[in-house]
């Protein structure tokens, strides 16, 4: 099995639960998607104020957090579920920590836009950092993607993609090194550049747990702490 | 209520398994602080060895992970635990996470000594970050205690401990950057030093994470994203 329809229940009101729970996962995962955009404008665009409204945001994203949290457990307690829909309420569970998480990635990003504005820094300390950003967002997109379809097969591939951001992460952050060597006066300024990579290196990361979140749901195997070709195997079995 | 005692069910048996599940994650935060306490060490004395045997028994605190978290889906799917008994599940599934990602902080901490001492740097560099892990240290171990006690009362107190961590976090990074442009040279083993204290600055951030979880266990309060003051207000209602 590689992609997973909710089950039908006997009490229909069950099944528009789970539904429930799955398109609001969407609707906070469609929500972090837009501000890692913005985020990355802001930087694009040295827009001071798009950055701000990112930081000022994350409270919406916190906040879909506890009331998807709270209506995980309400579903435990009321229902309680076996196999697959407990295996799915676990696995919304763990995705919207790591949705919330990415989310704090952002706002630091956020912040360190406004400070890089308020300094004037030139474009060249940032201009890789869009290009990895750009890679981040289709990964956390086909992460989230891969959550709509439940579809493990998709995961395994998504999930491989975090290796070569954080290939990506190295080369940005070796480059960096050799701008604050040559300029010292920069090393305040290249810093928070260097905190926005690492934010988007986590977010990578978070991206690649919400695959390995897929993959539990719907192999019912925990691939965490395993190598993409074990992974790899857990899915798809000769 | 403050502490709370595990309930007594009619299955004797059930009530094993909770004490069972609340067992292991305490064995698990003892591995964890063994873990900081030995880095902390290797850093202190600049033994290598030391510092090796951190980073490859990380996979110890993940393997522990993976099986407390199966067994917290077995107690969900065959005891259908309500109310109280719901909320230590969940406050253990989301303990260990904490727990595990507090492991992985730990390990880049020895990968940095590892790295200071190949490059014999100077101790200058990381006297304050000794001082800032023996403070993070005291807050895992006291956030461990909250949990082994389910003591709400105590986790507000370990919870605002936090705060300060941060502002040592920012002094030591302060004084990082002036280590930096004295010694433009010296910029790639100061950044391993700000790996380490950001590392240790994490860890504070998932001790104040289990104590909210046990403020979620026995008050049923989330207080996630919510300041010590309203934290303490859900604890000690007038």
């Amino acid at each position: 099995m590689t992609t997973r329809s909710l089950p039908q229940h006997i009490s229909k009101q069950f099944d528009q639960e789970l539904e429930d729970l799955r398109a609001k996962v969407m609707t906070m995962g469609g929500l972090v998607e837009d501000l890692l955009g913005k985020s990355l404008d802001a930087l694009d665009r040295s827009d001071s104020e798009l950055a701000e409204t990112v930081t000022s945001s994350d409270y919406k994203v916190n906040l879909m957090e506890v009331n998807i949290d709270e209506e995980c457990t309400q579903v435990l307690a009321r229902r309680q579920p076996a196999a697959g829909d407990l295996r799915l309420v676990l696995a919304v569970i763990k995705t919207i920590s790591d949705l919330e998480r990415i989310g704090d990635e952002i706002e630091k990003i956020g912040k360190m836009v406004v400070r890089l504005c308020e300094q004037n820094s030139p474009k060249s300390y940032y201009v890789s950092v869009i290009a990895m950003g750009q890679h981040v967002q289709k990964m956390l997109h086909d992460a989230l993607d891969v959550f709509a379809r439940m579809d493990s097969q998709k995961a395994v591939d998504v999930a491989a993609q975090d290796h070569k951001i954080d290939e990506e992460y190295s080369a940005i952050l070796r480059q960096l090194i050799t701008y604050m060597m040559e300029d010292p006066r920069s090393i305040s300024n290249v810093l928070d550049v260097v905190w926005a990579v690492r934010a988007l290196e986590r977010i990578g990361d978070h991206a690649n747990n919400i695959c390995e979140n897929v993959i539990y749901l719907v192999e019912g195997k925990d691939v965490r702490h395993t190598s993409i070709e074990d992974m790899r195997k857990e899915v798809f079995p000769d």
